[in-house]
């Protein structure tokens, strides 16, 4: 096992940072390594917004319902960017609505969250701690409006960095066995049975970590997250169609 | 820079390999770091299917174009697996329907990629190559009757990869300014201008590399492909909601 491959292994989510900023030459390296990430056909169709105004900070921190995104020392959103394209496309003689593709905002998408988990390795191995943010779509159409995004381009999800002050623990996967398949998708009869022992580690987990302790499991978390939707979040492809795609092209 | 950056600064598509096994050893280390992968509400919706039958392998080849993709001796299709915690909300009492919301579908493919990228990262921290096939959705319909893919799971990307035979040269990408906005998204008046330098940088990349070789810049890649839509590539979203999805929910 390699260096890499060990901070990988050590992956958790840290919320809350040392008062201390990430130097330059740092973020040039992660910057760097962003730009160098693999893209779609070589379009390059991801951008970020970094939130460095306090008061946007805070705003973001209110989508998310998360008091600590707003201590965040670095705070990124990232972007499905089809707009760009779309303009160079155009000032070359095309058609502004060839930007309109699903398939490109989907390629788009795809681009952003590999950048994500780009800088999210690379920050890790340098001993710094990052959190990844779903819940900057709690309110799709607020964040829209907060960092003015124009029409072919869509917000993907959010990464906050810097100098860890949290120790959480290891937070333990399913088996491996239950995500990987040979050849065909192969059905499991009943989840609950097969589970059960990472129900138990789950419970364990829970009972015993630091903060935030409860009885719980793996099983009951998937339950009622699903019993209980966001219907703001559930505005997700309307608003991507408000934002100029057509998921019909 | 420490060795985990210099892999990332150093990436390269890697389409060409040894015809050597991965060890097992080694695969045990990449799916513990795949299965550890940050996943969106600790929900885990992400699967993959590992192709190891040779007519699969060249069935898939076929469907991305390239003939390359039969022998990546690793090969696999990642997945959006929203049907695990659908069946699990189901037997614990709850509706099977929860598991149709298009925010769950876009958690899935969001937890998919991430942890297509950490996978590259580590191959790639070995010395490993890697390969994305986007060209995986080059036929959305054809491969999910190929993995035989069940209503609630959508494939995302491809990664094969394996003891590189191949020493393709590093492809230069635009300036970080243009992907990244402070606070607010900004426009660029003219992409033509503001890039001309980059296409000048590409020009020579495309006229001096080993293979391929041809005259050409970024702006008249982006150009071209926005005019030449795959329309299978574009039946992408509605085959999202014939594997049950949907997309107003």
């Amino acid at each position: 096992m390699n260096e890499t491959i060990r901070h990988q292994l050590d992956h958790r989510t840290i919320r809350f940072f040392k008062d201390e900023p990430v130097e330059h030459a740092t973020l040039d390296s992660l910057w760097a390594v962003m730009n160098q990430t693999a893209t779609s056909n070589g379009l390059q169709l991801a951008s970020i917004i970094r939130l460095t105004d306090p008061t946007k900070k805070q705003a973001l921190a209110k989508i998310c319902k998360q008091d600590y995104v707003a201590n965040a020392p670095e705070l990124y959103v990232f972007i499905a960017d089809i707009r760009r394209v779309a303009q160079i496309a155009y000032e070359k003689g095309g058609d502004l609505a060839s930007g309109e593709s699903n398939d490109l905002f989907i390629k788009g998408l795809t681009d952003a969250c590999l950048m994500a988990q780009n800088l999210t390795n690379a920050v890790e191995s340098l001993g710094l701690g990052a959190v990844y943010l779903g819940s900057i779509l709690n309110d799709p159409a607020a964040l829209i409006e907060l960092l003015q995004l124009p029409p072919l381009t869509m917000p993907i999800l959010g990464v906050g960095f810097g100098y860890a002050d949290d120790t959480p623990q290891l937070k333990p996967r399913m088996d491996w066995q239950f995500k990987m398949h040979e050849n065909v998708y192969q059905d499991t009869p009943s989840y609950l049975e097969a589970l059960a022992d990472y129900d138990r580690v789950m419970t364990d987990y829970y009972d015993t970590r630091d903060k935030n302790q409860r009885s719980d499991t793996y099983t009951n978390q998937v339950a009622k997250q699903l019993a209980n939707p966001n219907k703001l979040r559930q505005r997700y492809m309307q608003l991507v169609e408000e934002q100029g795609f057509d998921l019909n092209i």
